[in-house]
């Protein structure tokens, strides 16, 4: 970490007293993540990338052992590209980056920055792909996309982000159905098990549908101010793009046949998932999967024992490295204790460990928890164990409080004011039946700013005997989930 | 790897005939990337990515392991911005792609895209650093970059490539000149160790410099048509940059003063190196430490036999790969053992491993080295450890191959005529004394096409008593490698 990282936090303001201010608060006092002078660009600091990595290394391993593979493609969508397929550049195009000059010329074409990669890895699936030989092709890239934002936000919402997108191409409608799903459930299992996020796999209505998919698929995670926050998407994407770019093949029948495409992705907006889904006032709590520094250990200086306790700190550093836990020594002599175990716990490290003079007499540190702040004395050759274990314990308990408080805020309004009240009053999710229509999401969206999240997966998506719509009446279609969204 | 590389590939030119037809057949068929329809624009496919991944991932660990962290900045440069340092804007501006509209609007000043991000980063690096005890700052991103490329070549030259780009900001010049020569050292180190590629570190002449830089140091290779490809470069930029961009520090003696910055570099450049070094007339050679695929193990089906033979090609698979060797099964059974050869051959696969009746019958399998085309019958029991020794072999027998041909090709002429001599018919390094001076560098390139690649490190770049210029015949300054370049 640079030293830059020293200065003392601004303060940061209660969850309660304005979440907005306070997650702002906690990615810039946690050296995340801040604002450039570049309109709606971030930059991700070290201690927020370092993170990233963490998050994209475990993510990359499902998506190589559910048997993809990575490649780059061209940052570039020339405009004729972009504008095949007809849902899709109308979806994109307003937001767009357009490149119309370079090497000192003004170009024959303009060029947008990828907003999503459709149109420029369709154009060239179509030369790749020839027999029904060529297909499945699975294809990954990590990549930086570009929609212009008027309105930022850190990690939620930037002009540029960075993400992965899926691409692939089947023989079959089944075997895209297929694929579409398989990630999905990647997406949900990692949210589980590396962010410790409890998230609600289903379909997005067609208001929400991606800009050219036959059907969406979402992961949809509640955050501690009640909204939602969409952190996956899957899309099957049908034929629209095989037939916009041409990706044909001859099949074993000997007959030409368009090809069945789906792209899924998630982003660095997954950060700022963690952050609001786990943080708390006094700041960030990384589920100990994804934190860059697992257990931080700070010595509490006795004047002529400074060197004894380094020596004790970093021989105990040593010893949880050698385990495989990221440990590190915090041994800056210009702060105070009480200084730095408050940086650190603003940052969110899962475990603490403090040495003082009176610890090492009794043969034993003291631990703390950050994510309970639960205090431990443990004896000086337990120590590893004890970590060990407790990063496991730490990561379960995170999700199980957010899982508590998820279902906490999972409400059955059974009338329309009920609905409304629960919105004004409580937030949350909000599990009702719906009619299917676009006229009653709408209807519903405009007057409180809810939207349907997702028809969820499985049996809890399905009607019962009676239900019916709880703003038309109408007999319902599905039981959906309602929310306000980031 | 997707089943559309299965085509058979298009015949390689051998690199007598026509080396840079040679390369890209290579790259093409080895199915490492292709061009696209965005001019100037490369796709990294599937096992050139591969590569990349390796490669990447070995030379952030020397990153890492030398204090940096990784983060990351903005893809876009405001014209304002990159024209505060006047040698920077002078030497980049040129090539640099211009983003002019967003969201639907003009925008008020022009973006260009990242050429490099010395402007970016130092507008960032100016608020970060206050004080002393803010430095150094130690940071690398991995990223994308665009520089408008007319004449493009697969990894060589593209407009788009991928790189990583350090840059620190340091206290006193004599720590920025540490880093600048660390940094440089982990490039020789890495290229050496992984890419099985001998390079000679050396210092810039003014003419090669980077645009803002102090010094210029460079890891300069030769590739097997005698040219040389810069493969790297650490810049020492003084005070350029803090000045250009105000990086100002409260020193401990109460004064204020301008940082010390640096930047390096590598980029995919590094794939068309690893070819052009080690591949030969049947396509790539992979060193085994950047080689997705260490071990390819090929069934030879004989009627009948298809189940038994699969199953122990399984497990041996399985056995390599428990040990940590990076192995696949070829079990394709609508293609010839024989093309599968060829075609593993062109990816420069350093083991192949054939499994026929026989070989079943007697106990044993044969395995053939990509480097050097050595077939061995290995004992059933033996394989893995034949494997774990053979892949560190071809390493090793790659790198000292490489380095004899750089012996035998660099040159040292007496004389102007033999200079030119040695240009003419048979390229490489030539190894002779210089005056200095940017007009006998510049004659000399009018007349031959070689520049000065650098000025080697150390006694072998120190003039000798007596030592004349080559060209001008004037007293030698330095003693230098010449070369036309990639």
């Amino acid at each position: 970490m640079s030293k830059n990282e020293t200065k003392s936090p601004d303060r940061i303001p209660s969850r309660e007293e304005d979440f907005s201010e306070w997650y702002i608060a906690v990615v810039r006092n946690a050296q995340m993540a801040d604002y450039t002078e570049i309109k709606g660009c971030m930059v991700i600091k070290p201690y927020g990338f370092g993170i990233w990595e963490l998050m994209r290394e475990a993510l990359d391993k499902r998506i190589k052992d559910t048997g993809h593979e990575n490649a780059y493609f061209p940052l570039f969508v020339p405009e004729s590209l972009l504008t095949k397929e007809a849902e899709h550049v109308e979806g994109f195009a307003p937001e767009c980056a357009w490149v119309t000059h370079g090497g000192g010329q003004k170009l024959e074409e303009r060029l947008a920055i990828r907003p999503t990669s459709e149109a420029i890895i369709g154009s060239l699936y179509a030369k790749w792909v020839q027999s029904y030989r060529d297909l499945p092709i699975l294809i990954n890239q990590w990549a930086n996309v570009v929609r212009w934002e008027k309105r930022t936000r850190l990690f939620l919402r930037t002009s540029e982000f960075l993400w992965q997108e899926g691409h692939t191409v089947h023989r079959t409608a089944e075997e895209a159905q297929e694929e579409t799903m398989k990630m999905l459930e990647v997406y949900r299992e990692y949210l589980e098990t590396e962010l410790a996020i409890p998230a609600v796999d289903g379909m997005k209505s067609d208001a929400e549908r991606f800009a050219g998919a036959d059907k969406t698929y979402t992961v949809e995670a509640l955050m501690q101010d009640g909204m939602a926050l969409q952190s996956g998407t899957s899309h099957n994407l049908g034929q629209h793009f095989s037939k916009g770019f041409g990706i044909k093949f001859l099949d074993e029948d000997n007959t030409e046949k368009f090809g069945w495409t789906t792209s899924w992705g998630v982003s660095t907006r997954l950060i700022g998932a963690l952050i609001m889904t786990h943080g708390d006032d006094n700041g960030l709590k990384v589920p100990p999967r994804v934190a860059p520094v697992q257990v931080v250990v700070v010595p509490i200086y006795k004047s002529g024992m400074e060197e004894t306790l380094n020596e004790k700190v970093k021989s105990l550093v040593a010893e949880l490295k050698a385990a495989g836990i990221r440990a590190r020594a915090d041994l800056r002599d210009t702060l105070r204790p009480g200084f730095k175990f408050t940086e650190w716990e603003v940052k969110g490290v899962p475990i603490r460990i403090e040495l003082g003079p009176k610890d090492l007499e009794k043969g034993v540190v003291t631990a703390v928890r950050r994510d309970n702040r639960e205090k431990t004395a443990v004896p000086d050759g337990e120590v590893v164990e004890y970590a060990r274990q407790t990063l496991v314990s730490i990561q379960k308990d995170m999700y199980d409080a957010a899982l508590k408080f998820r279902e906490a805020n999972t409400h059955s309004p059974k009338t329309w004011d009920e609905f409304k009240d629960v919105l004004e009053n409580k937030r949350g999710f909000l599990y009702v039946p719906w009619d299917g229509t676009a006229e009653t999401e709408t209807a519903i969206k405009e007057e409180t700013k809810a939207t349907v999240r997702c028809v969820p997966l499985g049996p809890k998506g399905e009607v019962q005997p009676g239900d019916v719509d709880i703003f038309s009446g109408k007999p319902a279609k599905y039981r959906v989930l309602y929310a306000r969204a980031y």
